[in-house]
């Protein structure tokens, strides 16, 4: 191709994701910021924003920080979590929740997401299916109108009636609902209305929501940020009424919102967790020491280790029956094994094999077809290395086991 | 509605999450170990994983961890952070990755996420349009399957050639590709292959791609992780030839795949960025602390002040001309009011009101259509009370001067 040549690049954006970025607070917010007069001597009240972290008042708890210290100087969490979140922290957020709830929470009604945020996308996300509309409330967290643009799902719009403390048009939420209507959304306390809605009106959205066999969505992201005369009431309370699904943070409460850290109560959406993954904002604060003070001697350590590992696990799998490494790894963990199976017994394929391996030998390997390559494995390489010969010392025990006429 | 009677709810999960969901690495391993039988008293040996974070030779460094605290320690990161990342992190971000380029990246040429997931996740929702397909490696790492398919974005596969070390079938990838394909992806250092692709090869991909017009995706989460022949070379190198994407993360060269920081480097993608959002995994593991042992005067400390805010904020607003504001807020950390439209001289809405209050008296306030509410404005509270009373005046005498016979 000469140079000079225009080429023509066979991408264009997402036009869904430009519609839904245009609605957020923040871009707004910050168009405004950009039209401050620089001038202007005066500092800039910022009367617009949803996060007083950056205020001396509103600085977070001591105790918060020093969990975080804590739970960091362990090294237990330096680890991928589950999915749906560590143990430890889905049962105390459920016994959080529950102090308010006639009922108790388990556990396994949680699942932790990065903010309430992502509890929104998560649950957008899992009831988007063609055709499907939402009913969300007027004002409302704009959030919910972008993401409900992201899984293309219809948004219709009840209003909150400033006139009855920004109470739920009932009688709209009827009128508008369908049977393709799957859930209404109601913030509570709200934002951005500040209401906070009674015992009575909660009990009545909920009755609403069971007429027209609808989920209830209730972002308690403020939950407990009350000043008036109504206590906050979680929605959960009317949980034998209609469905609810609660969503919350520690973002508000504890004035913390860059931590991410947020939940979404409920059973079955486990799928979408699977599928999804902001940094910590401390995290980020904290890269610019860790890429520039990281000494070399830490990286060639890990390095030294994994290439004996390589090394080892290259050359016992040559001893192995029925399973050859075409390529001894270079580089990352992994080593990818092709598996002979017109020399095993009883053995029809790769996800046979690690059935069998698992329960035989306790040695977990991954089917190759997790991968997109049947009847291969994957070995990861990078374990202790005593660990990884015992390991291998099972796999081939295992393949000599089911050798065809068990003598290769 | 009766007791017992049978209620038809009206949701049901997203089939495509599904399908997506199925097909993750942590789903087959989930399985696997499942089947590991609890009689064996041998210890399981695991070698399907990808994160070494457990086994003490793969603890990371001290540096990364007393940068975490040092960083939480300021306290300035506890807010929220720009989509794209703190500024310092992106910086240092550029400046560790140009080490290895022909070029320097600016800091604008960083977005950080929640790990390399998220940067995948990113890119392949903006790439998706109705028809678009994508080329990946087989084999591969289904994450991109699961977010392809989440997207609606056709995947085709090529196939990686284990006996040239797992080199790209660049034949395959032009049969493959038409005018439809807007990119490819390779994983190098290689997940599952541990290949470690020479300068000369990744050259050919990045030829490759400019004659089909496709961007690359490079997704280099493993970079540096090599003990073999061939350097690391980033594809960026070859950034003239193609647009080049390169994905990573501090995962798997820290081993801190808990921390959930990774980054994508390109311009022109923040769109997407704006509407996204697993908690780093200690912060996890500080939550049972932060909600077992946060002091009720902290709350309530919290509380006195944003109930002062709320008084004086409503007090206040009444003594304005031409907004009203119609509820006194009772909880979260925001108050809705009117614009009097027909009481102001030369303003035709809440968006021009705000930018000129923005430009006039440095006030920010959010324009109710942000959230759905054309002609209000939402006022936050959460904030110094003097700073509340300064910018309250401020709208003041900015609503006084533009009343209309200014004398109202
Ligand atoms: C109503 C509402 N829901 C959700 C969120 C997002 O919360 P988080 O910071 O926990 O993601 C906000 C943030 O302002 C909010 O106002
Ligand atoms: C090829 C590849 N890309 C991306 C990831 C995800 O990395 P992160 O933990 O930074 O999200 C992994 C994790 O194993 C991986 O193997």
């Amino acid at each position: 191709m000469e140079n000079g040549t225009k080429q023509i690049w066979g991408f264009r954006g997402n036009e869904e994701l430009k519609i839904a970025s245009e609605i957020t607070v923040r871009g707004f917010l910050n168009l405004l910021m950009f039209h401050v007069n620089k001038d202007d001597d005066r500092p800039t009240v910022p009367l617009g924003h949803g996060d007083p972290s950056a205020f001396p008042s509103f600085r977070t708890t001591g105790i918060a920080e020093d969990a975080i210290v804590d739970a960091l100087r362990t090294a237990n969490y330096n680890c991928y979590a589950p999915t749906v979140g560590v143990l430890p922290a889905r049962r105390s957020t459920a016994d959080y929740l529950s102090r308010d709830l006639p009922y108790k929470l388990s556990p396994d009604d949680v699942y932790l997401t990065i903010g309430c945020a992502q509890a929104i996308e998560v649950i957008l996300t899992v009831l988007a299916r063609p055709g499907a509309n939402i009913l969300l409330p007027r004002p409302g967290f704009p959030y919910y109108e972008a993401r409900a643009a992201c899984s293309r799902l219809e948004v219709r719009h009840f209003d909150l009636l400033p006139e009855k403390g920004w109470k739920v048009n009932l009688e709209a939420v009827e009128a508008l609902a369908d049977q393709n209507t799957v859930a209404m959304v109601i913030i509570n306390p709200g934002n951005p209305c500040g209401n906070v809605y009674s015992h009575q009106h909660l009990e009545k959205i909920a009755e609403t929501a069971r007429k027209l066999g609808i989920l209830v969505i209730t972002d308690e992201v403020y939950n407990h940020l009350t000043y008036g005369s109504n206590p906050f009431v979680p929605m959960g309370t009317f949980g034998s009424i209609a469905p609810v699904i609660t969503l919350g943070s520690i973002s508000k409460r504890w004035i913390v919102p860059g931590w991410r850290c947020g939940w979404l109560i409920v059973d079955s959406i486990k799928g979408c967790l699977d599928v999804s993954s902001d940094p910590a904002t401390f995290i980020q604060g904290a890269i610019p020491q860790i890429l520039e003070n990281t000494k070399e001697d830490f990286f060639s350590k890990i390095i030294y280790i994994i290439r004996e590992a390589a090394n080892l696990c290259y050359e016992r799998i040559k001893e192995i029956p029925c399973i050859t490494c075409p390529y001894k790894p270079e580089g990352s963990m992994y080593t990818m094994v092709k598996l002979n199976l017109c020399l095993l017994e009883d053995i029809g394929d790769d996800m046979e094999f690690c059935l069998k391996l698992a329960k035989e030998e306790s040695v977990i390997v991954l089917p190759g077809m997790a991968v997109g390559m049947k009847n291969w494995l994957r070995i990861t390489i990078a374990i202790e290395l005593s660990t990884l010969e015992d390991g291998l010392a099972r796999i081939k025990a295992f393949c000599q086991r089911h050798a065809k006429n068990n003598k290769i």
